[in-house]
């Protein structure tokens, strides 16, 4: 089974629907009711013929039958063309599926999971089965040397060393193999693993450690697949929810660093732990040995991996500046104040022994390079995945984290800084704000004469029109929910360009606050919330909201002036948090200049591709210290006007005539208000 | 103050005896009545004149008048040239003093001193010294980037790599020493430490592991110059005597190997304590600050250097094969089985971190290479400290160790073998052996005629002869003293050629022992020692002295005919414990084949000395990677004939033919017998 155009590929078993399928493979369709039918949004088109390239016989006999509830939404010419409801038609055999622009559940940013970026193999390191003839009194030669002259004669692998911790097994290895072994080479100049006999995969794990969100692809190294993304909350959030608050932690505290950085490298070390249970059968049938039979999506036989921490034998890690330096116990105080230099910009190698890392003693951890200032290794992870200085068209990259990282530019020159949007549009300090987690309000739409809202929580896949109040168990507002919130609420009227909510209220939905007088507007009502009140957005919540995204689009203008460009050839919004940022909401709310829609992208995870990348293709480190010295860092606070763009940034799109793309998005009459 | 030929020189304070002087400056001379003025030992020739070399201006007025105890001793021919005692004439002004060969102390092996060797300064670790501009908004490039570029610019130190530990400590040292640091580079390669503002001397150690005994060479890398020798019996003896005991005891004991590793690690880290703890003032006189008044040897100010472990930023380390595996816990099963392979042959380069040695926690520790079988790192010391494979001539050189290690050869070839010597020649195994500890015998002396016995004990100057028996407080027969015992016994016809006692006997100190009946010599009545019984040789004895120096004889028999050479041009004698070999007992005992008695020289702690070269010299470590793979290693007990020319061997000087240059060290009598 393939889905096109992401081209996601698997044998999932017949039964099952469409959309199910996609799930299993990791492709996101759209469903607004719940898969009970009822809203038409997963349109898919089954691909009829034999498909040399991908080996599939796909055909319409290979789904189930037609379903009277896809009547209402798939016309007779569709039909024709092959469109099914995800949710209605089942897998019967070989499919090629097409998921329409429409149905894709993937033009949001979805933040963790791993992209297919185009990565060539070329990992830091690789393993090498050789074989060698036991020692006799004519060539009493010793092991290792005995293994070094067949590393160089059948690889041409020259003048290795060996890790110290993987010299004391040789021995045991080499006989225990029979003096066959496999060897896992470093970069081409260190042993740092052998392994009795032939062994073919072996792996290794990206992350990217974020300031909220610590995300880890579990790798094969010899077939670049992901085995497995994890995923936590940065263990550090406790002591502060942005980077500054973390540093000023640091220096209020004599072993504040020591604190933050063991919680990171022990949540790390959770991560690894994880990875590696979940290649073991589940426990409660632990007392069966082999292949175990699977219940639920894919039956039949499945192979568990049963790989231990040792089995992870290289990392790559990116972070911003203030993450390395806290994950690497280097003192972040300096990068805290002005001109904010860092310890280090290169990349480093360093034995995961002595990071504390609980992978393969002798693997390396190789974190990627810091631009300048907060720009750290986690834009430089974004850089290498996205190749900006590879395009003549000039990019913007945002990637808005909990600190907003701008690049802009292309070939002939990249320029980047960061700014402080600040935790709000992550849903930190808002009246309901509150973590990507179950019942956080993640979408939302407002009728734009009734100004009537329906939305959707994380959790539950049917929309509130689809559900009875108290299905919603709604608790609060999470980041993703924070633009679409604000996007809606301007474009309906109900908030003016300024910010303000408008004098004229149509819906029952706006009043003052009881208690303080403040104007807020109610998303949520008590009776469909699980915290028995309404959930609402106050005047404060859009002044944070509006600081935040004045920041960020206050920043892409004055690198604009810098880079001396009149508008932008694409905008990548990447999201190092859990964030899904809809690119119209983005556009409408003014986040970063004015764009044609279809150039403006979610890159997802750019920063853990990044990472990912690197641990694939040695290739893609070089690149990587390469452009983080070639990248030209501008600290935006010092710049000229920053004051008054930063002020005029604030509303909500701060000028017409700058942004051509919203006709069509927002209602002439609001666009048109002074 | 200079001492010829060594070279040694120093300020000693006026009014010492210039025997007391050379203790000070490390020079032996000879002295056997204990400084009593009655053996006439000691004599020093005073040389007269300006010495431009030297800048010294040496005279007999600068030293005090000559004395009555001196006529006996030194005729007045010598007195004119300049002749007094070292134990009389005391120091009164600048002196250069010759210390003729019969009253050199050097002559006899020096276990573990340090040697002068020529070794031309290029360590592996290099301190450099940058200033840098504090980072600015125009530039605010990280701290170690800011370095790294002075580093390339200055000294043109490219592409480093920072310890990850040093890392840690950047950012402070470098604002500590506002912006101006020196920093520690290991092998051009990798940043290993930075200290604050500017550091001009920086320490290293040189270790020889030896079976027995451990020995510590504390350098300063920039001036070459041997701060400490610190010394302790290897704390693995526990375990074993011999090198097969101890991978025996591996073998039986699972955590054998762990054990005598950590063993021998806390050995080093104690050898690293006292070696620093020595540059700080006595405790008692802790409280006072800055330099200290000395009482001792020299008067006036003494700089202490104050060193701490962390101060110790590079380390060099030699020792047979199973010492090496022992101490790297590396497996030494195999290589104590035929056909001998060892785990590894190459140099090594281990963090001291990685092996828990308490020097600077980001220095590495240099492990030399190993030849083949037991021949390990230790004979690479001794290569490259002799460098035989730099000379025309065909040099012998014997490590007379608790394992005998030979090499053969010059610069067309090199080849190097083992031989199990066993512990005899150290004095163990025997009725009356012993470690070379106070009361030890280490020197013997029987007349020719009467077959009475002087002989000297360790701790004590004065020989028998001039001392009460009382005072002697013998305790048994050291190392050192067994193969001048033999000699003594072969040279005055107590004993034969076969080893066996002669059927004649004119003197009452043999006998045949009252419980088994065995013949044994009294070298020392009850009364002289301190263990209330005669301390003896016994027959027994004899055979395992004969069976040890059999093997030595062999071993360079069989070794020459391999290299097809009749005769050695020279021979060194290489010591890796305490014995002290006198050159002429050796010859006698045929412990080698012959060789013109001039040409036989000691070499002292070669291995040592190799260790500290390879600390001094990164060149000497390529060197060792080099010869250690182009020695030519044989396996003795594999040779044609090696049984029939062991027995051979065992007799006392086998063969009268091979030993022209015994004529004149053995009455021909003797030298004849049949």
């Amino acid at each position: 089974m393939i889905f096109q155009p992401s081209g996601r590929r698997g044998e999932v078993s017949k039964g099952l629907t469409i959309l199910e399928a996609s799930r299993a493979l990791g492709v996101d369709i759209e469903t607004l009711c719940g898969e009970k039918k009822v809203c038409g949004k997963c349109k898919v088109r089954i691909e009829e013929g034999f498909f040399e390239k991908y080996g599939v016989q796909s055909s319409l006999d290979n789904v189930t039958e037609w379903q009277v509830e896809e009547e209402k939404f798939i016309t007779a010419a569709q039909k024709e063309q092959g469109y099914r409801l995800g949710c209605c038609a089942k897998v019967d055999g070989d499919l090629l599926i097409f998921v329409p622009e429409e149905s894709r559940a993937g033009k949001q940013v979805v933040s963790k999971a791993a992209r297919d970026i185009p990565i060539e193999w070329n990992p830091a390191v690789k393993y090498y089965s050789v074989k060698v003839v036991p020692p006799t009194f004519e060539e009493p030669t010793a092991d290792l040397e005995r293994i070094l002259e067949q590393l160089n004669g059948q690889y041409g692998l020259a003048n290795l060393d060996i890790d110290y911790l993987t010299l004391k097994k040789l021995p045991e290895r080499l006989r225990e193999g029979k003096w066959e072994v496999t060897v896992a080479v470093w970069m081409d100049k260190e042993i740092i693993r052998v392994l009795p006999g032939k062994v073919k995969d072996y792996y290794g794990m990206a992350i990217d450690v974020g300031t909220t969100t610590v995300a880890a692809y579990f790798c094969n190294l010899a077939t670049m697949e992901v085995v497995d993304t994890v995923s936590m909350m940065n263990p550090q959030c406790k002591y502060g929810e942005d980077v500054m608050s973390r540093i000023t932690y640091h220096m209020m505290h004599p072993d504040g660093l020591q604190k933050m950085s063991d919680d990171i490298i022990e949540g790390l070390n959770t991560l690894v732990t994880r990875a590696c249970e979940a290649t073991y059968p589940p426990k409660k049938k632990k007392k069966k040995k082999g292949d175990m039979e699977e219940t639920g999506a894919a039956k039949g036989k499945k192979h568990y991996l049963r790989l231990s921490p040792e089995d992870i034998i290289d990392m790559t890690i990116v972070g911003n500046t203030a993450m390395h330096h806290i994950l690497l116990k280097l003192n972040p105080e300096h990068v805290g104040l002005a001109p904010f230099p860092p310890v280090v910009h290169k990349s480093l190698d360093i034995k995961a022994r002595d990071l504390g890392i609980n992978v393969n003693k002798s693997a390396y951890v190789h974190v990627l390079p810091n631009e300048a200032g907060f720009v750290g290794a986690d834009n430089v992870g974004v850089l290498i995945a996205e190749e900006p200085y590879k395009k003549d068209e000039v990019q913007l990259i945002i990637d808005i984290g909990t600190n907003g990282e701008l690049v802009l530019g292309n070939k002939e020159k990249l320029i980047s800084s960061s700014c402080a949007t600040g935790p709000a549009l992550e849903g930190a300090q808002l009246a309901f704000g509150m973590r990507a987690a179950p019942g956080a309000i993640e979408r939302i739409k407002i009728d734009l004469d009734t100004h009537e809202v329906d939305y959707k929580v994380i959790g539950r896949d049917a929309w509130k029109t689809y559900s009875k109040p108290e299905e919603m168990e709604t608790k609060g507002i999470c980041g993703s929910g924070i633009l679409d919130v604000l996007a809606e609420l301007y474009r309906s009227g109900i908030i003016l360009k300024s910010g303000k909510f408008s004098p004229q209220q149509k819906s029952k939905r706006f009043r003052k606050n009881a208690d303080n007088g403040q104007p807020e507007f109610i998303i949520a009502w008590a009776d469909e919330t699980s915290i028995g009140k309404d959930v609402v957005i106050t005047q404060k919540d859009i002044r944070q909201i509006q600081l935040a995204k004045g920041a960020l689009y206050c920043g892409c203008k004055l690198m604009m002036r810098r880079l001396g460009v009149e508008k932008v050839d694409k905008v990548k919004i990447a999201g190092a948090f859990g964030t899904h940022v809809e690119r119209e909401k983005a556009l409408i709310m003014g986040l970063f200049p004015d764009c044609e829609i279809e150039k403006i992208l979610s890159v997802g995870n750019a920063a853990g591709d990044g990472a990912r990348a690197a641990l694939l293709n040695r290739e893609k480190r070089n690149e990587a210290n390469w452009v983080a010295r070639n990248v030209e860092y501008i600290e935006l606070t010092v710049e000229r006007d920053f004051q008054t763009e930063f002020m005029q940034a604030m509303q909500i799109p701060h000028m017409k005539d700058s942004f051509p793309h919203l006709e069509g998005l927002v209602p002439k009459e609001i666009l048109s208000q002074k």
